[in-house]
């Protein structure tokens, strides 16, 4: 028994001692906005190496470049011209579904590919334009200003908001405020992009069944009734030649997913149908009939476009608003797909570094005549699989572009559209995650159902009520978990002194005389009255079981609140008049293994003294120790801990 | 050794039995709407005596009327009596503020006392008009019509915004969504009465100092603008008799609170005030040397109304606007106010139930022309100090009001509008708390900035402003406490097999190659990539700090679920990419005490067979026995257990 008051004070919940306040600031910004810790490296160098350091850590190509080696060039110019075969005719194709002309989607497979080679932390991400970014853009600038009746200024407004995305992706990313993507939860994205792209598939029935005008509308009962209201405009030759194209390339897709080796069948096969669709073309004279071509595009390289931004345009706020929305789809897309390749190969990409390299592509893009460019996962799947070593297959990519923009854009005179809407539809089909939705299903319903809410809201209503509706669930999930936490009631193990759980473990037994309850979330205004009203209901509950069943009345309740990470004012009154109701009633209320959070605001609002420190306890098998010691008139508390110590042993 | 296998399957964390979808979500929607149970007394009742008791609950005059006795009236007598001496002058001050007739705020302290006393759950509620409705009323419709130039249509819509308010002050309790209210915080309500009470008080600075013209702006900038710009105006006469009336309120609240027994002093006050000052200007006619008086007050009792509920007006969304904020700002304060005061005599509120009382009491006064009633804090508290027993008071004051307004209202013709503001002054200056807003920093930083942001939104802003800032800067809080979760370093207590966090407990020590985490909140797609970043620098940290201390190199990591009480399936991916990068490391992760939602999610999504059940532990305790015992190469996990239990001995 020597031993057991210094036992005794081992065992005792300390108080937290108090920081100043400007110090536990300081902390707790550094782990919201830094919770990486860049500056890691940076520690205790002189100040040249510091600005290398901050260097490489801006423009990560001066840190890899030196360690570059022939073979890594051989794999990456593989890779690079893989890549471009698929980028010409995707960006010509999503150019279109942005109701731009045809050429910005080759310029923007130049600019930010260079750019995203030198400043992007991923060696995998093949950069260029995507179909939801794009889709997004004609949706809603589409609203503002015509592309068919005012072209100059559509295309002004789309490289205006391209700039905005910029500077938004580049703002969240100095600002450390990267952390906003991740409220784009993984159930969000699917139904999202779900959504987006079945109503990209149905809008292309415009290409497939040869029709001139077309709603601008995106929700599907719109889209259909420009379909049908139209039946008479339906031209056989297109669709036929739109089913084949798409038959060929579905083909080519599965026989590359049957095998891994085949993957270049698929990478290949868009540029395949567009020379193929091309040849024919040329050949039948069918753009006399019927068959809509792509046209004259423009020799040469990108064209400066500083001086077309529309900063003093009457639809700015749209263009700004826009650029929001199309800047974190990009974002959230493209950082996913990041940081989805970069765990096959076990290196780590920096999100808010990541959000800066795409923002400064994005804003030189919008300089330079190109719109929104992201990391689609089509591009970068077949980067990935052609043996891309680095960020330099970005830069072969864009020389491939380059070449075409300057030698090879009157090949594309005579392609037809339907075959870019062929492309299309074959791309969207890919992202059509319908085992993603079922896997949802099976695991966690309520995601299942944050993300049917988007692929509703996109298909009903428009890409951002979809996006809002999903969002706004998702967030009312963390608050409704917050607002009704599970408070459980705990019972004994066999042969242990741990308590878990009744519902949970079968075999755990009641205390007689002690109802012990643990709560699972932090206790803060949103829940505590609930928590309140809850715990009475327990102790009521209980004590009237108890009642009926002619047993020992109850003494102790015992809190566990080794869950509750956090608690604010609203929670310790709470707490205080939990106390009160528990002592009117003649009973004792005890907590176990409260955190330091906890501890630190007891401790301040003088709670701990009115409960007493003495019914503060290490773990609820120690509680229970003492409160059975008290209820059978045990000599002191010293003996109660020791009892508990013998409850321990198995 | 022969108990070991029975032992050990005791002691496995098992997965709980799938649960139909149905089944659960019902039992999920009955936690979260009906967490009181209130048909706990229906059970295994004949159909008569469950009719009998729904209408009890309904309509809890029935339930106690019958136990009513002579006493209990003698002390409502007494309580409604003084309660009526108070409300009479606060009602005509509050229709004031709210830029309607004097005349109705005598009408709402009529009709809807007799509904409440007849379906409100609290016996010693005083219902009456309150200040920061009236003033949201005159701020908020004040903007729509005038209320100087169309009189007519200013009351109309006050009678329809009184009618939405009651009509979503029903719905809401009937959809059982009082909750809603709750996540209005203390901090919020302090912060926003203290900001509302100081916009009344310097809007009464035109009563005080007798001027005609006024803005309706509410902001400080516009009022102080509309003070000074007058400065000619000013009238001496008016401004001396405020502050002398003003001065003697204070006077009278600071004997009252000094000894209890003086209550009825303060509660007097403003009946005497308002006696004091009628007689003063009738015997010196100061009404023509610039004294404002009341004027004529129509004899009778309540016309009724319900023609005057404008649903065709062009205003009809500003007035659902307003019914909207004044319900709920009635509500909290109301069901605030009765907790209270419930809580000293140890009876329960039903918040949903007293939501329906509020919003029938409203629907009702908005067709009797009364406005917006609730629950002030200082009617209550007369009514309490002065002994009530029962709602009946609430019928003595209306029945005394009723005396007032088939006799008295005459007698008011001389009372000076000063009066009245220094009526509205006194009282406005015992919301100003901010010993609570102290209480807030002293206790919670986070909850005094969500006062503050209030308070000024109020005061600088609007008070909607103030609404909105304080209640997002909330619900930002929760948001974040569950982005960025606090991971902890466990360490073990000395002498035990307790294991708790090593900065929260200085004693505990860290166990040689095995790093223990706890995460402190729920897994959710907020903060899996930010889980899955920290953890991993965690572990590089360690292995870090052991590479250049030398020492032995990381084998394990135990993660600790105990406080993790949900987890969807971004959380689930997270633990997988974890476990991923865990053993590509060549480490082993383990899971300890996963709660039964996150044993399902695990089962579920397969990953418990990935991690392998063996490496899922009840304690933390456990987990490190099994560790060691595998570091040390014991023979078998039996031994390891048996192990753990004798280092649970102290």
């Amino acid at each position: 028994m020597g031993s057991t008051g210094e036992y005794e004070s081992q065992r005792r919940v300390p108080v937290p001692p108090s920081k100043p306040f400007l110090k536990s600031l300081q902390a707790r910004l550094k782990e919201t906005f830094f919770p990486d810790d860049p500056f890691r490296q940076f520690k205790n160098l002189p100040i040249s190496n510091k600005f290398l350091l901050g260097l490489q850590y801006f423009v990560p190509i001066i840190e890899w470049a030196p360690r570059y080696t022939f073979d890594f060039f051989k794999a990456d110019l593989i890779a690079g011209i893989t890549v471009a075969s698929l980028a010409v005719p995707q960006g010509i194709s999503y150019a279109s579904l942005a109701s731009i002309p045809p050429i910005l989607g080759l310029y923007s497979s130049f600019v930010p590919p260079l750019l995203y080679a030198m400043l992007g932390d991923s060696r995998d991400l093949a950069v260029g334009t995507v179909a939801v970014a794009s889709l997004l853009i004609s949706s809603m600038l589409g609203k503002e200003v015509s592309p068919t009746e005012n072209p100059k200024q559509y295309v002004q407004l789309v490289f205006t908001a391209t700039f905005f995305a910029g500077v938004f992706q580049a703002s969240l990313g100095i600002l450390r405020l990267g952390f906003i993507v991740d409220f784009l939860s993984h159930a969000t994205i699917v139904g999202f992009m779900g959504g987006a792209a079945t109503i990209v598939c149905f809008q292309q029935l415009k290409g497939i069944l040869g029709l001139v005008h077309f709603t601008h509308e995106t929700d599907l009962v719109s889209v259909m009734r420009s379909v049908f209201s139209q039946i008479h405009q339906w031209r056989w030759e297109s669709a036929v030649l739109g089913c084949c194209f798409l038959f060929f390339l579905l083909l080519t897709r599965y026989f590359s997913k049957r095998k891994a080796a085949f993957f270049w069948i698929n990478a290949m096969a868009p540029l395949t149908t567009v020379i193929l669709g091309s040849l024919l073309v040329y050949l039948t004279h069918a753009e006399k009939h019927g068959v809509q071509v792509i046209g004259h595009l423009k020799k040469g390289l990108n064209p400066p476009s500083a001086s077309d931004l529309a900063f003093g345009s009457p639809h700015l706020m749209a263009a700004i608003k826009t650029g929001i929305v199309i800047g974190i789809i990009g974002l959230a897309e493209g950082i996913a797909v990041g940081r989805t390749f970069a765990m096959f190969k076990n290196y780590h990409i920096d999100g808010n570094k990541e959000m800066i390299a795409f923002g400064m592509m994005n804003i030189a893009g919008s300089c330079t005549s190109c719109y929104l460019t992201a990391g689609p996962f089509s591009r970068t799947a077949v980067n990935f699989n052609a043996g891309s070593r680095s960020a330099v297959s970005n830069i072969v990519m864009a020389t491939a572009v380059m070449f075409t923009l300057l030698f090879l854009t009157p090949l594309f005179h005579y392609t037809p559209l339907v075959v870019l809407s062929s492309i299309i539809i074959a791309a969207m089909l890919g992202l059509l995650d319908y085992e993603a939705a079922i896997h949802l299903w099976k695991i966690d319903k309520f995601d299942f159902f944050i993300c049917l809410g988007a692929y509703l809201g996109v298909v009903l209503g428009s890409v951002e009520i979809g996006l809002i509706i999903s969002i706004t669930v998702s967030l009312l999930r963390i608050i409704l978990f917050v607002a009704r936490p599970r408070t459980m009631v705990l019972g004994n193990i066999p042969n242990s002194g741990i308590y878990r759980s009744m519902d949970q473990y079968q075999i755990a037994n009641s205390v007689p005389g002690i109802l012990i309850l643990q709560i699972d979330a932090p206790v803060f205004f949103a829940n505590a009255i609930y928590l309140r009203e809850r715990i009475s209901r327990w102790i009521y509950e209980e004590e009237d079981g108890l009642k009926s069943a002619g047993e020992a009345s109850l003494h102790y309740v015992i809190l566990d609140l080794s869950a509750v990470g956090s608690i604010d004012t609203s929670g310790i009154s709470m707490l205080e008049e939990l106390m009160k109701n528990v002592h009117r009633k003649g009973l004792q209320l005890v907590l176990a293994n409260p955190q330091s959070e906890v501890m630190k605001k007891l401790d301040k609002s003088k709670l701990i003294d009115k409960i007493g420190q003495g019914w503060i306890f290490l773990t609820v098998g120690e509680a229970v120790s003492a409160c059975n010691c008290m209820l059978h008139t045990c000599k002191s508390i010293h003996v109660a801990v020791d009892q508990n110590a013998e409850e321990n042993k198995v």
